[in-house]
C-alpha cells in the first residue's frame, strides 16, 4: 500500500513565532509542529506549508501536506493526537486525506488573507490591540474601496514587494480574485483572495491604501505602483500583528473520496 | 485648592501579569501602572485598584483611584499621556474625576465578572483559548441555570473561597446581585455581579457548577456547599484566563460635576 497524504488545516496564533519556516535556533510552527509529527510517528517528519508566513502574522486556515505512516490510516485519530502533543499557540482544525499528486503549495488555487484595521478608540486595547492596527485620523472611507478596485485582475505587484526573495525570472504577476474592504464593528477589515502573494505584499497594500485614505498620498499612486518596477515608492508595510492567512483553497479533484 | 483625584478604568490582559498587586520583583498591573505615573508626575505615585485580581485573570473594567498633582488638571491629558507610556497590554479606557470622598475598593457598590466557555471544538483555537475554558462533554445547559439560581442573594461563601486571606473577624458574606448563564456563539459565558468576592470566588463556583452540570455531582451539593464552614468539599477552581473583571460601581454622587 502507498503512503498515504493528509492534509493539515492549522490556526496559529503568531505572536509567540518567528513565522512559519523552520529556520535553527528559532521558535516557528514548522519547526513545533515538525516536532510534533515526529513524537507521534517516531521518525523525523517534514510537513510542507502552502507558503511563508512573516514572524508575528497569525493563520486560521494555514494548509500543510503531510506523509503518513502507515499505522497512521485514521486522520481523526491523527488530528487529536496532535492537538493534544501541540503546544497550545498552535491547532489543528481538520486533517483530510488528499490524492497522491496533492501538494500543499504548488495544487493550491487561491490564498485568502485578511487584514484588521481598528477605527475607534476602544482599538488600543489590549484585546483588540493583538490582533489589529488602530487607525486613528480622519480617514475616506470611500477611497479604500476605489483603491481595492484597482487591485482585482491580473497585475504586477514589484511595486508591492520585498524583492530578491523570488527567482530571477519571476515576473511578480499575480491575479487578484477579490479584494476588499468591509465594515465591522469598531472598524474595517480589507479581505483580498489571489491566486499567489508575494513577500510582504499584504502589508504593502495595507499600508498604501490607509495612506491613501489619510491624504497622505493620491489614489492615482495605486495604478502607478501596480505599473512600477521596484517597490521604492510603496508606503511602509502595515504591522504583521493584524493580518490573518484564512484559507487556501484546493481543486476538489485533490482530495480523497472519503472526507 | 485640594489634590484632585481621579477614578482610572483599566483595560488589562493579564496572561504577562503576576496579577494586579504590586510585588517585589513580579510584573504586575499596578507596579506597570505606578511607575507610568511616577514618570508621568515625576513622583511616587500611588494607585489604587477596586481590588486584587489574580495573576492570569483579565480586566476591562477595573476600576483605580489616582491622586492628581495640580498641573495635570485635565484628566483627558492625563488619559492619553498615560497611554502613551504604558506598556501594550494595559489601556486606559476612562479618566474621570471623582469627589475627595472616592475610595477605589471602599467606595465601591459592586463588582462585576464574566467567566468564558467555549463548548464547541473551535474554542481549542489559539484565538479562543487564550480567552476560554474549553468544555468538551455533554453537559446539562439546565443546571447550570439551576445552579446559578442558587447563587443570587446573601449568602456566606466560606466554601467557594481561598481561606486565610481574609481578616479574622470576616463572615464571608456576599450578596449576589446577579448571576447568570447566557449562551453565546461557541458557548457560554457566567456572569456574576456582587457588593464583593472571596479569593477565588467566581473561579471555585464555575469549576463546581461546571461539574454538577457534566453530571459529575448533584445540584443539591450547591446550597450544601453555601452553608459550609469551610472549602473543603469545593471543586477545583476554573483556571484564571478565562476570567474578566468588566465593571466597578460606585455610587452617582462621588462622580465630580464635570466628567
Amino acid at each position: 500500500m502507498a503512503e498515504r497524504i493528509v492534509q493539515l488545516v492549522l490556526h496559529y496564533d503568531g505572536a509567540g513565532f518567528s513565522g512559519w519556516q523552520r529556520q535553527p535556533g528559532q521558535r516557528t510552527v514548522q519547526g513545533a509542529l515538525e516536532e510534533s509529527l515526529g513524537r507521534l510517528f517516531d521518525t523525523p517528519t517534514a510537513a510542507l506549508g502552502s507558503g511563508r508566513t512573516d514572524a508575528g502574522v497569525h493563520a486560521r486556515g494555514q494548509a500543510v501536506g503531510v506523509r503518513l505512516p502507515e499505522r497512521w490510516s485514521d486522520v481523526r485519530r491523527l488530528r487529536r493526537a496532535l492537538n493534544a502533543v501541540l503546544p497550545r499557540d498552535v491547532w489543528v482544525a481538520s486533517a483530510v486525506e488528499m490524492q497522491q499528486e496533492f501538494h500543499a503549495r504548488y495544487s493550491a488555487v487561491s490564498r485568502r488573507y485578511s487584514y484588521y484595521v481598528g477605527t475607534d478608540e476602544e482599538a488600543r486595547s489590549p484585546f483588540r490591540d493583538r490582533y489589529e492596527v488602530a487607525f486613528e485620523q480622519p480617514f475616506d472611507r470611500g477611497a479604500l474601496d476605489a483603491a481595492a478596485v484597482h487591485l482585482e485582475g491580473d497585475h504586477c505587484f514589484r511595486g508591492f514587494a520585498v524583492l530578491g526573495t523570488a527567482p530571477a525570472h519571476d515576473d511578480h504577476r499575480c491575479r487578484v480574485l477579490e479584494a476588499r474592504w468591509r465594515d465591522r464593528p469598531g472598524g474595517l477589515v480589507f479581505e483580498i483572495e489571489a491566486n499567489r502573494f508575494l513577500h510582504h505584499m499584504v502589508r504593502f497594500l495595507v499600508g498604501t491604501m490607509l495612506d491613501i485614505a489619510a491624504a497622505k498620498r493620491p489614489l492615482a499612486d495605486l495604478p502607478r505602483l501596480l505599473a512600477a518596477s521596484d517597490n521604492q515608492a510603496v508606503s511602509p508595510p502595515a504591522p504583521a500583528h493584524a493580518l490573518f492567512l484564512d484559507r487556501v483553497t484546493y481543486p476538489r479533484e485533490l482530495y480523497a473520496g472519503d472526507t
